[in-house]
């Protein structure tokens, strides 16, 4: 089989998002921070607004793609100058990791030594926060977090943080320092040296995840990474690849090489192809050795569904939609099978060992999360967030960062607890939700029954929302789905920042309204979170290329437009409305005078 | 010019929505009160479905329908039977109230002598009420509301109603109770006897308006009957037709004849067509003749932007966006060209007493609504909702029904003031807010950005959401983007009653999650807020016929389904999970002891 794919065949995105440039803010010791930068219109005076920019090089017309090459290796340097990792003969790919009908050749950008701590040493963000140690990327991070910050030092704060400590700027010590409160997590495998850093915390910009994966009813190497560049195109901050069937291991390999952002996994999806998809085959020893082989190809976080625990599947009994977590149904189908412990409870040491070794994060999997607003808040889901509660100390004992997996479906009047509950029990660790869904009763529309309760839970203090498309329940998502589930995330994680009073956030909101303000109609659409669409929807009523620069717009036509009338007021106004208001106040009339309405 | 349109080159949507039926529910003197059903599978063993339903007798295979003859006068009757109406002859239709360039005819079904209240009493549904009149109006919608409670009623009762006072069962007296407290509006103009009843106010079921109409850019009759129609099919509970440019009037009358639902209207916008646009060139004779125009053809309410006060325009200066509300500049310049107060204010009791001689509802405009993040909550809007509180009083005084609109553009921290300044400010009329987006940066996806401040006011007491669409800021919504916008806000209106605790929301998302962990999947496509969408998008996958009964789909696989496994979970539990348990409690494990989560 030829190892090189013809990247011809591909169709990777990349350019620049219309609009926008990247742009990269110079850090210490050469450290390039990739953001990108929106210009306005000269007319504007206006500085050009940067925003978060979680693109990777797939923007930058200047780096030159190649798939089977894979990323540049940002972060290899850094790695080796710490001097705690050592190479070695990783694990040999066996037949199985790739299924019986494997049809993907490996990527050629394979790293065919892996690296791992010393002596089993943690060689994790936690381990270094925890010695005071402030890291490359770290660094990278406080750069890449403070957007909008500066610009926005003069504003008053302005939000609800509901306890969160947003810091007027972000800096290495402030990363460093929450890292070693279990507060955050800077999920970056040894092996994955080409991820950008990125850190989830409450107390850093709202993290969104894109989920991609072949699963047995359909695949695709080249459409797998092209998801994985076009979600994070559109603002995925980390991509989890749940791949089942076949060619697990390749298309994984593909991906990673080829990714900006940290790539999560359910191990035990590919666990349970490798026992030919019977749970009940299922052991410790396969799950540990598909570990390993994640662990050095570069996963930078698992969900490890190890809180499910043999006591807690009884409370599902009675619930409307049972088990509806994947992972959790497998694991908790092995226990009944052998009226057994789970075996990731049970090795949940050997597991955090593991992940120390190469600076994997574990996401806490909320097996028993609630499938419908029935079973929201039930025994079940918080019996299990106890047991996520205790292995997250377990975990952050032997220097693995960790964060933990909530729900789900959840109406409004529950969401909040949620959060509560996970910041008691879980020692603050970041919480990252799968929506929750706010409703059940909207299929092809649950990106958006679950914004509702994203946008919610996010301004309570969740770190990382869990995309949702609008194919969630009945179908896979195609490119189409995965943009609109990131751009729909992006903006419930934007609308959270706002509202918990990021000092940098309301920046961008600004701009746009000052914008549509003052007609500058293509300045709204690049300020936007998706200016193809922006100018697309426009376009539809009025595609003339003067309308892009006309006072006024199709839905009120010339006449009726309340922007290029209250422009007009803005005009008259400041031609003096003190002046007037001085002259009917002596003419007997109050018609000027302030109130004093509250703010 | 040929009274009559050939009704088969409008295309107007009739027929069931797929996988329900229409339902009438009987009520006292012969009513039938309009539900829709929704048979399921016999292998569930489950009752029909019945949800509310705005769709009229268009989703009515057994009703001819003809746009020229117009709707059944359901309610004429009634009106009739209470002897307080006379009929005269109305107002002759001017060449103005159609603008210069009229294409469109008259309706045939117009009602050539419209009725008013005799002696200009006032023939309202508060009136009534006042009088301990409980109308066939009021019980239709007792029935109406009662969707669900009956099934629920076992069902302990769940949510955080803010002070909401939701009944377990609505009887006619409790909706004859909130009109007279002011707490709730039926909008029923006597010259709208097509209208099937309906009552807006938190204590009832979350409403939403969708709005249509023509604009000087585009514009045809029978696509706006149709956008009117195809809105309330997906769930309008009421349309405002905000129409500018020509044919307004005729237009007007064709929606109105063939509406089941209220017709709302913001009249400044007639008006200003009947000076050309020129808004120096209002004055109140020509506004009080649009009123008396409306009135006559049967508009249920009207926006007015009497709160507007010339000494709130100071306040808008220094904003963002300034006046974003059409209604609120028009009548802003006008304030400051002739230095004057509103003539909407000066004349606010003449509208009150047009308004309770036909029983059309005054929805108190917030001309100073915030149009961007920036501007939220800012004393401008605050000052406008002080005057709004102030003439609430004046109408409910002459027995007028009134409600409130509010904003607009507020981040979630800021959305809960409004709802509770609203009640203190306006004697708990009900509320009417349009979103509020809760970001400004997402143009093409307001409808999601407004959805998630939709639901949350709702959830804190909001009557009535206006919907978004995603052409919000962009262009005019076609006929997709009606129906995504309506979905939009059903799905948040759904949310807004979950978390109040609405004795019979629930009853719908048990059933969907019911068909999903059984595999029901026409089941769920039927129950789901759009069926045809859901459908599609599992076909998109699995189209085979065989996929619709099969039990998993495509985004596991059969291998991976969770709800497979854990229906195969249940069955053990059920041969036994306590004998087993007993059994392994025994042995000394005590692997299935239940534990004590907290709910």
């Amino acid at each position: 089989m030829d190892a090189k794919i013809d990247t011809s065949s591909i169709n990777i995105t990349t350019g620049p998002i219309q609009g926008s440039h990247k742009h990269y803010v110079d850090g210490p010791n050469g450290m390039k921070v990739a953001m990108r930068q929106i210009p306005l219109e000269p007319s504007s005076g206006e500085e050009p607004v940067v925003v978060y920019d979680a693109s990777g090089p797939y923007t930058d017309p200047n780096t030159e793609i190649d798939i089977n090459k894979g990323l540049e290796k940002l972060r290899y340097n850094w790695i080796i100058a710490r001097g705690d990792v050592e190479e070695y003969d990783g694990r040999q790919v066996k037949p199985e990791d790739n299924g019986k009908k494997a049809t993907v050749p490996e990527c050629p950008a394979v790293n065919y030594r892996p690296l791992r701590g010393k002596d089993g040493d943690a060689v994790s963000q936690l381990a270094y926060a925890k010695r005071g140690i402030i890291t490359p990327e770290m660094e990278y991070v406080a750069i890449r977090e403070n957007e909008g910050r500066l610009a926005a030092s003069d504003k008053p704060r302005d939000g609800e943080d509901f306890g969160a400590e947003l810091p007027d700027l972000v800096t290495g010590e402030f990363v460093r320092s929450e890292i070693e409160r279990g507060r955050a997590v800077l999920p970056a495998n040894i092996n994955h040296p080409e991820c950008e850093p990125m850190i989830i915390g409450r107390n850093f910009l709202t993290k969104i995840n894109a989920n991609i994966g072949n699963s047995a009813v359909t695949s695709s190497v080249g459409e797998e990474v092209d998801k994985m560049v076009w979600s994070t195109r559109w603002g995925a901050d980390t991509v989890m690849d749940l791949s089942t069937g076949n060619d697990i291991h390749n298309i994984r390999e593909w991906i990673i090489r080829n990714s900006p952002v940290p790539i999560g996994t359910v191990p035990m999806y590919q666990a349970l192809e490798k026992v030919d998809g019977i749970a009940e085959d299922l052991n410790w020893d396969v799950f540990r050795d598909t570990l390993v082989e994640q662990a050095e190809q570069g996963v930078d976080y698992w969900t490890i569904h190890a809180g499910l625990r043999m006591a807690h599947i009884p409370l599902t009994a009675n619930r409307t939609t049972g088990i509806v977590s994947r992972g959790g149904s497998i694991i908790a189908k092995w226990c009944l099978t052998y009226h057994k412990e789970s075996f990731l409870y049970e090795h949940f040491e050997e597991i955090c060992d593991l992940a120390a070794e190469y600076d994997i994060g574990l996401s806490l999997g909320d097996g028993l999360r609630p499938g419908s607003i029935a079973d929201a808040n039930d025994a079940a889901q918080f019996a299990e967030l106890e047991t996520l509660g205790e292995l997250q100390k377990v975990a952050y004992a032997k220097d693995v960062q960790v964060f933990i997996e909530g729900p789900g479906h959840v109406p409004m009047h529950k969401i909040k607890i949620n959060m509560e509950k996970q910041l008691e029990e879980c020692g603050e660790a970041p919480f990252y939700t799968l929506g929750p869904l706010t409703t059940d009763i909207a299929p092809g529309y649950d990106h958006i029954t679950s914004a509702v309760g994203a946008a919610m839970i996010g301004w309570y203090g969740c770190a990382m929302l869990c995309y949702v498309t609008p194919k969630e329940h009945l179908g896979l998502p195609n490119r189409d789905d995965v943009k609109v589930g990131v751009v729909t995330y992006k903006l419930a994680a934007h609308a959270a920042d706002l509202a918990k009073g990021h000092p940098g956030a309301q920046i961008r909101d600004d701009a746009v309204s000052r914008a549509r303000f003052e007609f500058r109609w293509r300045d709204q659409f690049h300020l936007s979170l998706d200016p193809d669409t922006a100018m697309e929807y426009h376009d539809e009523t009025l595609p003339a290329e003067g309308a892009k620069t006309s006072h006024f717009c199709s839905m009120c036509g010339p006449k009726f437009c309340s922007m290029k009338i209250s422009q007009e007021l803005k005009d008259v106004a400041q031609e003096g409305m003190n002046e007037m208001s001085e002259k009917f106040v002596e003419a007997g009339g109050e018609i000027y005078q302030k109130t004093d309405a509250a703010e």
